[in-house]
């Protein structure tokens, strides 16, 4: 996807929240956004997204010299998703399909991050997503959430790379994974990480901290954007995305970087999260979308 | 006020916007945006917002070679206002205090901007802002609605100054207008508008328009800022600024520069606009405020 013009004014937000989180001083916070600043002139609008986003927070780290901004935020969505895993493990034990429920708590992960920021009750916004899209699925909307296609891709698949996104949605992306591994013990899976600290994005130590290691084989993209940069992600990553049959991609930072990549099936599950994307999917912000890639070929 | 943090991103938000009213491409659009972004490294954050806003709508203006961008928001807003002149010379006719309902009135023309971009009720949202006000005096908050002190500084004025704000809005003042005359016909009134076109603020066309030349002397700050920056004011605007007795100045932009000034008393009424200027006076946005600057001093 490429960049929209009012993502701009969100890339100085989120600069300043990005600062914020540090608690820097305003000296070094004006630092941060005239080198933001100095940048945009030089960033083409057909980059993505997440290509400014690495910018954004290369930034910050250097003027602050705070290599992990959201450490902090990172440790408290684990623990937080920790605390709701036993009800996740129960929903899905009794669904009557299980890998749907499987599917959409894994995208309602992503409100872990939210939650951690806006102290919502987590538990109760989880059972909201849930009920909305039970209601989606019996209306059979196969243009934004394309289950019964992903169902068949996932069988005929055998090796499959997942893409992570944020810590705490990690939790919930390990239940997917048991349950696809439960499904299908013969299938290869791996499970991709970000190579750098880059916003509350997961890395090695928290898949391995989310026991992504029981069902998936960890590995990093060798890269700090929070999205999927093939051309800027490691060799070994390319190698192992290009032979998947399969490519599970979570967030939208992966949705924004990998929406036009020419890889067939790319499943894009993810939260709507802003009024540009919403505009960009015809859906609505905070809609849960599970789309594959093959409309945007 | 000086310019926050925040206020950074709402800048480039105000550019695209603009460009946005005046319809140009894409190309155009980054051109503004790209020079906007060189803008801010050189803008001191101790500057305040409209100096930043008048930057801004200067290289909307250069980059786009259209002098007026918001000449027909500017008409439509006179427009809607016409329509309710009837039903809002009535209330304060009707009221118990004439002069507190022409003053909240006046206050409440703001909605007219926010009405003609949003198609929103403007009677019922005019109502809605009677009865809270209606409420508040009751309650006699004098923090941000500091009602008798205006009205006692208005009683010993000679000579008042009343700051124009947007084109629709300059109606609802003319009724504020005709109001002190009748009750003071002996005082010298004097409303000022900006020089040259800049937002959707008032120029002297649209005073005239208004019917205010009939209650006060129209006159210009000559200058294209959407806020009176004294500095950069003519010398013929600074010297009736300077000779008044009671400053009224209406509008978020006219606070953001003027409150810091020492000239005194300047009552200030506006509507807090955005969350930057809630923060900053400790209020709601929406807040009806009328805010001696005697405690900024």
């Amino acid at each position: 996807m490429k960049t929209y013009m009012e993502c701009i004014p969100c890339f100085f937000r989120q600069a300043i929240e990005a600062a914020d989180m540090i608690g820097v001083g305003d000296k070094q916070k004006k630092e941060i956004i005239n080198q933001v600043a100095q940048a945009i002139p030089e960033f083409s609008l057909n980059s993505t997204p997440p290509e400014m986003g690495q910018i954004i927070h290369a930034i910050v780290r250097t003027v602050t010299g705070v290599a992990d901004p959201y450490l902090h935020i990172k440790q408290k969505s684990h623990a937080l998703a920790m605390q709701v895993f036993d009800l996740l493990a129960a929903k899905i034990s009794r669904a009557n399909n299980k890998l749907l429920t499987a599917v959409v708590l894994s995208i309602a992960g992503n409100i872990i991050d939210f939650g951690v920021k806006n102290s919502v009750d987590v538990k109760g916004e989880i059972q909201k997503i849930l009920n909305r899209e039970e209601r989606a699925i019996k209306k059979e909307d196969e243009k934004l959430f394309q289950f019964n296609l992903f169902a068949r891709k996932l069988a005929d698949a055998i090796t499959i790379v997942y893409l992570a996104d944020n810590v705490g949605e990690t939790v919930f992306d390990r239940l997917l994974l048991e349950h696809i591994k439960k499904m299908y013990p013969q299938k290869k899976l791996w499970y991709a990480v970000r190579g750098f600290p880059i916003l509350n994005d997961a890395l090695e130590i928290d898949a391995y901290n989310a026991g992504i290691n029981n069902y998936a084989q960890i590995f990093n993209n060798g890269y700090d954007a929070p999205g999927t940069i093939l051309k800027k992600s490691s060799p070994a990553f390319r190698k192992i995305f290009r032979a998947a049959d399969l490519i599970i991609s979570k967030g939208q930072g992966n949705f924004e970087s990998l929406s036009d990549q020419k890889k067939y099936p790319v499943f894009f599950l993810f939260m709507a999260k802003c009024p540009v994307i919403a505009r960009h999917l015809d859906c609505t912000v905070n809609d849960i979308i599970l789309k594959c890639n093959q409309v945007y070929k």
